[in-house]
């Protein structure tokens, strides 16, 4: 298939381009042309199995005519630069959540990916996990009747670097930010937003004004009712689930045990668990970028899209307000800096 | 062993008592000497096979030297003079959950029941199911570590009459309360609450400032955090469920499936859940009963009592304030009637 | 309900007897009136609880006019003429699997009961589990289709005592009866029977020519096909299973866990597993009982009566007889000491 | 990578051939340089999304220098000269199970790999699949102990079409040898077989001899015991089952839902089940050939190779033979056409 070959560069080297790398040395009539990070070792790393140059200056990609689209997988406060830079440049775009790190800024992205008329897509890939691909078929075929409620819950096995959490925004927009997505993606919008949260894992957390622990309630456009529970460490492995509940059924989205396999012993029975995102997630990063590449080849729309994942973003922002004030906060008046 | 048999009445014949008198009649060693409601055929209708009496005053049981315990099952705003006088007259009490309609009536309750020196134990029958016994084994024999989170769901399939929602006390009072009253049983007190509420399932409660669902957001003494759930409808049958969280690992308590019955077909696998509470708690309603009257017989304290059941109430009543006006709720210093 | 009154004696006082007498303390309108047991320490054990006599002589039993029904729980060769003379005394007779110990003594049964006009129900408390109640009601309304498969699962956590081993009739006879029966109940009559066994568990069955672990193959009359799999040690718990396949389905019957708690910890998840009998299958001893006792008031026939107890005994000594000499039998024409 | 990139040629273009182009395509360092089927359209069909050359003649692979690897998927009669060509000249082979249509062919094949001194892996993926692999990581580690016993089940949703009935050797050779290839890879080798067969799916079966539903007890050298059962049609999807028993345990391995999502609805519960091979194996199917190539690039040997294959060849075969003469088949002394 040469005539449909993709070429794309990735932006960053981290643990994110990671997995996206080792979802694109698996795409047919995908070819990484470079990686881009100013650790060069990182981008070199990442580079030479992937047969691609390894470079440290992102304008090297942006002036390469032959790459067609990037995935960004750099810190946060870099997306919006970085996504602008790109739309600008012409190529197409895959950005990791958050797709910026104020609503302002994501704003000023969802013009520049309409001016540019580039593809944006944000990297919010539970909504390509096979489970929750069927469960918004059901959705949407109107198998629920009207929509109720939802329940979200992210736990991860353990806290990233103290460095990591001083800058990724705080809990409800590095973290939850997912199950805020799942919300909107299957309920609507959300309405109202209230949080709580506590130190129990990274006590030095309480200097900075963070928090490992939160619970949330959600109050939905259309009146259902939603809880939120996020954690920084379970003994227990990777734990994320979603419910969505309809005046005619319930969907519960959860992969419990990671292997078709149960173990009977002295102890009774049992079953091993997913650790982390990859293993929980492995086949929906490799859904979100076939349908990425799939939509550009196609000339179809990318989602969610900038504006989609912009609307994620100002919940998450709203939580996180909500979370550090106290106080409920209303979610589509809400703009950062403003009280709510 | 006629010299420890011990002699009940029933005080109400509604669906709890049914409830009841079908463990009733399944214990060794006790029996139903009268049956008390003023709604006489009611009376009668259970009174028979169990081969009781049918009477309509209560004073005709608090009169009978032989009674030696009553079973209060009757609407809540007359639990604390029932249980009040049945104290008085020297008879043990079994009554439902909540143990009395405010705070102040159920303190003068503890007060009662204290100076007869009579037991009181109050209906929180959860506590009892064989799952959520071997939970608190495990909570308390530390499997958990240090606990860190809860969650409560309960879902009733259909909602009660509009007259007795009306009468109810409230979602957080009627329903709400075994999940609080579960959430202290496991991890501890709660210091605040905070509640939101929605009509999704009878819109005539609107007119009564009443809710069929809620969901809240629980923070404990000891830096827990929790979520509740409630609801008065599902299409998919009783669901309540608890979930128990600590730095070494998670409990999750739910009878999904109501029978070992697994079943495929063209439609894919399934499974009967339960519809009722009867069916999912008939265990635990008949172990709440074999252990009132076991520590009855053995002249060891019941669990929970008034005192225990009071705190359940206060929480309930505190969640039910934060769901009516939209602010947080501080538990322990919570009155009603002063804004808290 | 005195004029309703059941009065029933135990004839032995074991560990089944053991299991009946917990349920018979809990129905309603049932009185254990006797315990007799040779060993009357035993006897006197089982009775006094239950304010019942302690007596040594079956005789006693027989002859006291307020006794209604007997439950025979001895050692299976002592069952064809107890039960006979129960019939001769007029007492209706609940008696344990297997009914006899020969082909011959059962036919002998069940032509004394006929004669004697009174209920003769066999122990194969499985039919009565509330699961196996609904797989039956399934397969009688159709919902399989025509029935074309069948496995059943038999695992002990640990075998009985060599003494009992010996006595027992064979691995058949004693534990594989149930699952045949259970075959019998929901597919139909077998055909034919194929089984190997083998010493895993208890090496010194060689001597005596008996198995503690088997396998077989079922040809049943209507075409269909089965397995059967037995064992008398496992690690990890109580092991009994049945799957009844049809052109439209299946259904899967087994209690995987034992409480509606799951665990999860640094070791993934975990669940409770039964351990025994008694814990898998109380609702089904209780279910028989109950169903007894309401027939014998209703004047309605038992089920399985000494007639089809009969068929699932021919059924495992021609399964025993396979296991014994490594060929197929066929069932319908399987009489003891003639070859197959 | 591009010194370790291997071209791969596939002959064969059908169902299986599809199966294993899809992984392929994702399997970087591998490129598919032709296609071979002597259906020209089907060997263009394949070929063109891969952007492979399609050929009709197996010799345009063989004589190709540029050919490291065939795949060859072609009828099983074919298999034993196929292989033997390739291995002639220089290529590694992956054919499917099973190696080849008798046990002298499949001897043949042995001599002709050993004396090419080529690679010839057999595709029994269910070895691949990871909670398979997980299985016998926790059994070759003891965690069973002693090995006692072993249950197959294979039951494909709908039969392949009578021609391909006719030629497949039988179901114990076209369907069974993957749980018998199971049982070896887990327990050991099989002593002796007994199988008993019925035609409930396909009438027109009857006249070949053929049967479309069985069931088998397996006698294993260490003294385990083991069943066997296949179906060719059921309602409720792909049902392939394995469990292992040890002294100290039992796993279980089973795709019992397809999705991480359960539905719960006014039918109760629900999940969405495997409906074929490619859709429950898909990961074993990209697995083993991932194995195979990386074999191949660190020059380690491929498992299972065609020796091994040739054991779970005889076995299936005397399985076979057990099913269409009714008599238990000693395995290990077995060959085509001599009486067990």
């Amino acid at each position: 298939m040469p005539s449909t070959r993709l070429h794309v560069a990735l932006i960053g080297a981290g643990r994110m381009a990671q997995t996206h790398a080792a979802v694109l040395a698996t795409l047919p009539g995908v070819r990484v042309r470079a990686v881009c990070d100013p650790r060069e070792a990182a981008a070199r790393a990442l580079a030479e199995p992937l047969g691609a140059a390894a470079v440290t200056e992102a304008a090297r990609v942006f002036d390469d005519p032959h790459v067609d689209a990037v995935l960004i997988t750099t810190p946060t406060p870099t997306h919006a630069a970085l996504v602008t830079r790109a739309a600008e440049a012409g190529k197409h775009v895959f950005v990791e959540k958050p797709v910026a790190a104020t609503l302002e800024e994501a704003e000023r992205v969802v013009a520049a990916v309409a001016r540019a008329g580039v593809a944006c897509q944000v990297g919010f890939q539970r909504r390509f996990d096979p489970a929750y691909v069927e469960a918004k078929r059901l959705v949407d075929a109107g198998e629920l009747g009207a929509l109720e409620g939802f329940r979200g819950v992210s736990r991860d096995p353990a806290p990233p670097p103290l460095a990591f959490l001083r800058s990724s925004g705080g809990l409800m927009v590095d973290l939850g930010i997912h199950d805020l997505d799942t919300a909107r993606f299957f309920v609507g919008e959300v309405r109202e937003v209230y949080a709580v949260g506590s130190v129990q894992v990274e006590p030095r957390l309480k200097e900075y004004g963070l928090f490992d622990t939160a619970v949330a309630t959600l109050r939905f456009d259309n009146g259902a009712l939603g809880t939120l529970e996020l954690g920084l460490r379970t003994a227990y492995g990777y734990d994320v689930r979603a419910e969505i509940l309809g005046e005619r059924g319930r969907l519960h989205l959860e992969m419990d045990s990671r292997l078709h396999l149960r173990r009977y012993d002295a102890a009774g029975g049992s079953f091993v668990r997913p650790r982390g995102f990859e293993e929980r997630f492995f086949d929906a990063y490799r859904g979100e970028l076939l349908t990425f590449f799939a939509c550009l080849r196609a000339g179809q729309p990318v989602s969610p899209d900038a504006a989609d994942a912009t609307k994620s973003l100002q919940l998450a922002l709203a939580a996180q307000r909500s979370l550090e004030t106290g106080s409920a906060v209303a979610v589509a008046t809400f703009r950062e800096g403003v009280a709510a």
